[in-house]
């Protein structure tokens, strides 16, 4: 496979490796050595004979086997020519480091669009250009130009920024916290966080990816690929550019367009993916799901020695939606044995300010022993007579004699340096404040819910598609974009959606006999392609009640619209029976660029338009992600009947969306839907679909 | 001043010195040495001759001169008898570390009683008792239990964990945030936050205050004392309880009983007091205030040597609610002038991965002298050929040279140790993440702009008292709490409040004239002290148009009640202008224990009952604060004229509420209050109190 020859080399050459040790061909190659690299390693540089002690080739046809990985450090305008070489020589896994390319307009862009050529048509690999390179500490291979090689560890880190990569192997040295691979995506021209997620999914070193991106360019691929991923280990991402002026800046600098943000988070929440909001959560988060394992509940009991702390892990604990797991009167008074007569048996347990390891160490094991408690976090505060080196050993005990995961909290820095140490060589996550040791265990207890959660099942209902195939076609073979309200409601009706029963009346006796047909009260509206706003030339009438009023309409109606515009081509009046009663809400879909039909929901009138409280998902959607995106919403507790009402029909919203979203996939051309309003009834009385419009993409078909 | 005694004593007396390393009485005394104390310390001891060197006295009246601070650490029982010795002696600042006081129980609570009283009928002033001590740097002065002196700094903070300031000596040592006072409170049974508050107000090593609470006792005092210093230097609380969990905890651990956090951030808000979520928070923005000058506005530029971080910046400074300052393109112009061709002269600044302290320097101080930067956040990314330690030299010269806030974002650690140590050193604030930096920033614009707010001036109306005392004095006469619609709403009346026009009718001819008198529509209401639920009754009717409807509602309702409720006592049916159209809100009050009278403002029906969407303010409020109330909560918007209405008379609540507030403040026998619904018209129309409740205090008067 062409990913172990980039992740695990038995050869790599550094083409373009340098004597001067200023350059970044001098860089790579001494990374390369001083990493302890142990299969073969050939610097390529046609002006001399050693480099760093190696024996340098001329070029990759004077090495003597099969190379596995070339690292490519040349200058720019070689590129292309070294990648064809190496495309001849057999190599198929490249990193290329030289940059120049995507990132700095049209000259380095065509030049990008050759090497992605060659890659393709000879079943390449390509990491690059434009980036720091690769780091496997298990295979002791720094193919970068990063800093050390650092200590191998569980965390697979891949990154659209280099820069980012060098701090945060700095930062890492000192917490130890070691990873199963750091690459730098740089302008992603071929291999991008989709290929790594895909490969890191059966690295057995990677208990967790964590990733920087600043734009995912394969939505739909992503999505499937992530999806997979987090069934079996965590995948965690910070995403910059989330603001307008942060996207702007990502735009600026990496030069692609991301989606919205919104359809960011939707794709992230689909997939179980974990989103965090900086370095530190990210690292904080990783850390725990790397070396800990999951919780099995939410209910968490927290040792401590100072009040203080403990209260504010509560505080920490309840923020974050966990619960402070309650003790029994057994393990209260088991605990109250061991501990002095001042201290607290309750959650949060104070083992006060003079405790050793024995007392940290057999309160911990009560807790840890309780059917009640799925997680632990154990504070300490360097006070008196604290021994944090006999407390960090309680803390590695327990954990290695427990399946429950334990965080800890060892507030300081200097005098707790022994035992923040001793903990970090045994792997316990360790954090300087009680917030971000509560936000780490919140992030296991929710992948930890992810990880069971059935299958995702999407239904299919039983549509009519031509009727839909036909509108379409009519409508942009007439050249319009746009599909009014009377088409709109044909596709809406062939797709299953409940729509009031309506007619196209064109004179005033089918308006006679069409009412009294559907029922009163009765809607009209005039049907004419031309007229937009029909209520600005009179073509709209409620609540007519009988037949009589229905006539005196039509003809009014008739000769208003003739005299405003006396040139619109009109097809009738659509009568349509109204549905009384019920909440109004909104149901809508807009493609996003990278992830495709967004879906959305939100309460009619204000809660959309004024307090603009609205949630997203994306199609093909689940039953239970159609739940989620109602319940997300502010307003939803009107819908559940709220104040004495009866509750509203909420299936019903969840139906309708399901073939929104069916629709959507079925039809590509479609790209944005309007539903509003639905008009929603109560608890199994279903829901009606009063106006709706639909527009077809540009290009497409 | 005692407080300076306490500050800064001349002569320390250490009574219940020990010569047993184990124990605190040691500890204390070998701290007070360590940390170099220039004044005289006297040990006291009646079994020994010398501790740790120093002659030991058998008692205080031993002591040739009268002693400036005693600390007491002697076993509990002695503490009382010793403090009295204390007292005779003339020793006005004591320090009482002992525990086993008010914090395990009846016992320990009767001896700080004893305490309390001792203190106060002698002048003294006392921490304690169960606090960690007393740090002064600048006085090197170390009167604790804790590790060593540390830094002289310009952050003072006081603590009511003494745990916790252990651990924040200890994490700060190589931070080198720099502390003017370290206190803890311990007990509170003396001094508390807010004399600390009170006198650091007047310090000048001081230039920022920090501080651990968990409850505030003396609320009102508080707020007095903590507008005055947040005007003068930043006043930064950590208030932790916030959650029901973490307020049981707090409560068990110092057995007080907490005000609701809503009331908390009121309070904080009002005051100027910057309330923190983390230790974290709390040090990142401390660091900020004592080191670098305010922001003139909101306007940040950045200057990165990386993309992705640059991005990242971008994001938090935009989520903080700043805006990335916009650069002129004189500006820009001149950057390009000394930046390569490849970077961004754009916000945020990419100086590229190579760039060194004279480019650093070069694009500062561009950035600095530009009219459209508020404040700069300088990030660095350890890359190839980046010199930590020239950049570190160039934000620290930039520093010295304009009066702008400059904040640093070095992301790294060991690489970068050497920069991060200089800035340090010259006290430029670093921050390892951007999201912390851009945090600080935010608090250093928001506290600039408290600081410019005017002063706070709450206007008085004139009302009329009278009515007011006499209803207050009939209802509880007559042994009731609760005041009901008619007398609640003449309380209004006479506090120019509107009431919608209603009159007492007693007979059938009296309904009859005074609805002609007060105009149609006409609302009907049965009134009754012993009838709560009218309508249940048939004792409400509404929509009355003409005097016939009132004759005929009127004779029924008093059948019909009579029949269902035979021994109650009627008083009559109160008749009522109808308020037609306008919109509902709620205004209500009810007290705090610790703060007073808590103000709620909120939008009628769903807005309050079912989405929980309502604001809080402090009595005695100003028009600012009501404006301020109104604008937070979410629905604000649907009274300012959203989709096309036109804007609700706002001014008309804020009035409403400064009435409420002056009401409260002047009856302090009212302990809860309920407008519901305020009927508020449309701009200039006013709004009328529909209905209103009052509930009278249980033990006053």
């Amino acid at each position: 496979m062409n990913f172990e020859k980039l992740l695990r080399p038995q050869s790599v050459a550094v083409i373009g490796a340098s004597t001067d040790s200023r350059k970044v061909g001098n860089n790579v190659l001494d990374n390369i050595i001083q990493g302890g690299f142990e299969g073969h390693i050939y610097p390529i540089n046609p002006k001399v004979d050693k480099i760093l002690g190696l024996k340098c080739y001329q070029s990759l046809t004077d090495i003597p086997e099969k190379v596995d990985l070339a690292v490519i450090v040349i200058k720019r305008d070689l590129v292309v020519p070294v990648l064809r070489e190496c495309a001849l020589g057999g190599v198929k896994a490249v990193i290329i480091i030289t940059a120049g390319f995507g990132e700095i307009g049209e000259e380095g862009r065509k030049l990008q669009n050759d090497i992605i050529q060659i890659v393709r048509q000879n079943k390449m690999i390509m990491m690059g250009p434009n980036c720091l390179g690769l780091i496997n500490p298990w295979h002791k291979l720094n193919a970068s130009f990063g800093q050390g090689i650092g200590e191998p560890g569980s965390i697979g880190l891949i990154s659209q920024s280099g820069a980012l990569i060098t701090a945060i192997q700095d930062m890492s040295v000192e917490t130890r916290t070691g990873f199963s691979v750091m690459a730098s995506l740089g302008n992603k021209a071929s291999l991008d966080e989709v290929d790594f997620l895909r490969n890191l999914r059966y690295d057995d070193n990677t208990k967790v990816v964590a990733a920087y991106l600043e734009d995912i360019s394969r939505g739909q691929d992503f999505m499937r690929v992530a999806e997979r991923v987090s069934k079996t280990k965590p995948v965690v991402i910070l995403k910059a550019g989330r603001t307008e002026s942060g996207a702007k800046a990502a735009s600026s600098h990496t030069g692609s367009l991301a989606g919205a943000d919104s359809a960011y988070n939707s794709a992230f929440e689909r997939t179980g993916v974990i989103r965090v909001e900086s370095i530190e959560h990210l690292f904080d988060i990783c850390t725990a799901f790397a070396y800990q394992p999951l919780p099995q509940g939410d209910r968490v009991a927290v040792v401590t020695n100072a009040g203080g702390p403990g209260i504010m892990m509560t505080d920490a604990l309840e923020m974050a939606g966990l619960k402070m797991a309650r003790l029994s009167d057994s393990v209260k008074e088991e605990l109250m044995n061991y501990l002095p007569a001042a201290a607290s048996a309750h959650n949060p347990v104070d083992v006060l300010g003079d405790a050793g390891g024995e007392l940290y160490g057999k309160s911990m094991d009560i807790l840890l022993e309780s059917d009640s408690v799925d997680g632990l976090i154990v504070i300490l505060t360097p006070q008196k007579m604290t021994d944090d080196v006999a407390i960090a050993e309680a803390i590695v005990a327990a954990s290695k004699k427990y399946s429950k995961p334990i965080l800890a909290c060892f507030m300081g820095a200097k005098i707790v340096a022994e035992g923040i140490g001793l903990l970090r060589e045994n792997k316990i996550p360790q954090y300087s404040i009680p917030e971000r040791a509560a936000y780490a265990m919140r992030e296991m207890v929710s992948y930890s819910n992810y990880k069971r959660r059935p299958l995702r099942v999407v239904e299919r209902f039983a549509v009519n598609k031509i009727p839909v195939i036909k509108t379409i076609r009519s409508v942009l073979s007439k050249g319009f974009l746009e599909i009014g309200e009377i088409d709109a409601k044909a596709i809406m009706k062939a797709y299953n959606f409940n729509v009031p029963p309506g007619l196209l009346a064109t004179n005033v006796e089918e308006a006679a006999s069409f009412s009294a047909e559907i029922g009163f009260p009765v809607a009209m509206k005039i049907s004419s392609p031309d007229i937009l706003h029909k209520s600005d030339v009179g073509g709209v009438r409620i609540g007519m009640q009988n037949v009589a009023a229905v006539e005196d309409a039509f003809e009014l109606m008739m000769m208003r619209v003739k005299r405003k515009m006396p040139h619109a081509e009109i097809r009738g009046v659509l009568l349509e029976k109204m549905i009384l009663g019920g909440r109004e809400v909104i149901l809508g879909m807009k493609k996003d660029p990278q992830f495709g039909p967004v879906l959305m929901f939100g309460l009619g009138g204000i809660f959309v338009e004024v307090l603009k409280d609205v949630s997203f998902g994306l199609a093909p959607i689940t039953s239970e992600e159609c739940i989620k995106m109602i319940e997300s919403t502010k307003s939803y507790k009107l819908l559940t009947g709220a104040r004495g009402e009866k509750p509203y029909d909420i299936l019903s919203i969840v139906e309708n969306i399901q073939r929104m979203s069916q629709l959507v996939i079925d039809f590509p051309e479609i790209s944005e839907i309007d539903i509003n309003p639905l008009k929603v009834g109560y608890e199994g009385d279903g829901a009606y679909v009063v106006d709706a419009r639909i527009v077809l993409e540009k290009e497409k078909v």
